[in-house]
């Protein structure tokens, strides 16, 4: 046996999220259905995290181990081409038999995008989540900087979350406009997002910009541990995993 | 009655073209239907052209006859709301009773997006056309200049139309590059186009940037006035009506 890791991008819209689950379509469940056919054999693979309904992926990493050595390209056209129209395969190489896509995760990076367009786009609709109201960008921007650093970022997870742990390390938060002046796109880049993380720091941006919580609030809200501080969780469909990296 | 003036946007994936046809979801049945039930009588509109089913449009222009002047941002509003998501209603106007946004169209703008990505994007199977084959883009950039200026265009016409008159006059035909090298933009703005022809004349540069048809053929094909000469229509998919202008 030998072991493969991909990268994958997907349109997350008419997913039921990556993991596989009783219900519902999932990325998970379509990669591992085309390996097994290719493979003719059961092929499991492991993502480095999971993604929720409607979200997408740019660079989402998966590994899964394979009976015998095939040529690289020959299998990622393989698996590009036999799975569904929104799933793409960008990459694959031969890693390590200890290699594990989401143990060995050490940094994540995320987008978000917010149509701020005074008509919604409709090629955006499923692509970015569209802000209705006004936003000062420049309380966003003085914003940002302070989810920079370790935190236990407890009050920017779901209450469903299982995790014990939620100290997590941010070492880049950008928010970028777009040459006409209608988009918004927000990158966050850490070592590790807890779940619905980038959604309700993203939330409580706009809620910030739209001047309905202080500029200076995130260090409090970070500092109370209390999730209904933090802003709602913006949707999911302005949401990309865009790249996951290994030491 | 006033007459009102309206860019519009739409995503052509669900819709069997603008025109009203008598099966299939148009653009026109959808914008009637909603016009006429906000006016609470029949309203007819005229559009500056037909778009094909899967064929986008950035700005297409409509017209209509309107019972009273209404406050433009509010009839605005009413429309891109009321209307489904993939259409929006970018700006609105009141015009003088003698316009026509066919009759009067005197400039038209076209984007046509190719996805040469060694895998296809996820994101763009609706919204560019995919070509997997070897591409010389230097080829392409030569060819393009030969479509500028008042030519005989029935070559690049469907064979379908039913236009008497198929000189037309392309004012810029350029290619740009995106950032990522993945996708090819084309623009193509003239004083009217035939039905299906950017599409042909994409679909001939993309055969000219593989090397199935010489790189300097265009003048030749042109002049031949013969479908048969000229390369295939590219797939719908790739196709954005940017802009139509008036005097």
């Amino acid at each position: 046996m030998v072991r493969y890791k991909a990268i994958i991008a997907y349109d997350g819209t008419n997913f039921s999220g990556f993991q596989s689950q009783i219900n519902g379509r999932t990325v998970q469940d379509e990669l591992e259905k085309t390996l097994s056919k290719i493979a003719n054999q059961k092929i499991k693979i492991n993502g480095s995290g999971r993604t929720d309904a409607g979200v997408h992926a740019l660079g989402q990493v998966i590994d899964f181990a394979w009976p015998v050595k095939r040529p690289l390209e020959k299998l990622r056209f393989a698996l590009d081409t036999q799975t569904s129209a929104d799933i793409a395969v960008k990459q694959i190489e031969l890693v390590e038999d200890s290699f594990h896509s989401r143990y060995l995760a050490k940094e994540k990076t995320y987008e978000f995008r917010v149509d701020i367009g005074k008509a919604r786009s409709p090629f955006r609709r499923f692509y970015s989540s569209y802000y209705r109201y006004e936003l000062d960008l420049g309380r966003i921007r003085r914003a940002l900087p302070d989810f920079l650093g370790s935190h236990d970022f407890t009050s920017f997870c779901s209450i469903k979350s299982e995790v014990n742990n939620k100290k997590r390390t941010i070492y880049e938060a950008k928010m970028e406009v777009n040459d006409t002046g209608d988009e918004l796109l927000f990158t966050f880049r850490g070592d590790g997002f807890l779940y619905n993380m980038v959604r309700i720091m993203v939330g409580t941006l706009l809620k910030i910009g739209n001047g309905r919580i202080s500029e200076d609030a995130i260090p409090q809200i970070i500092a109370a541990c209390d999730r209904s501080l933090a802003g709602p969780t913006a949707h999911p469909e302005g949401l990309y995993l865009k790249e996951v990296k290994y030491e």
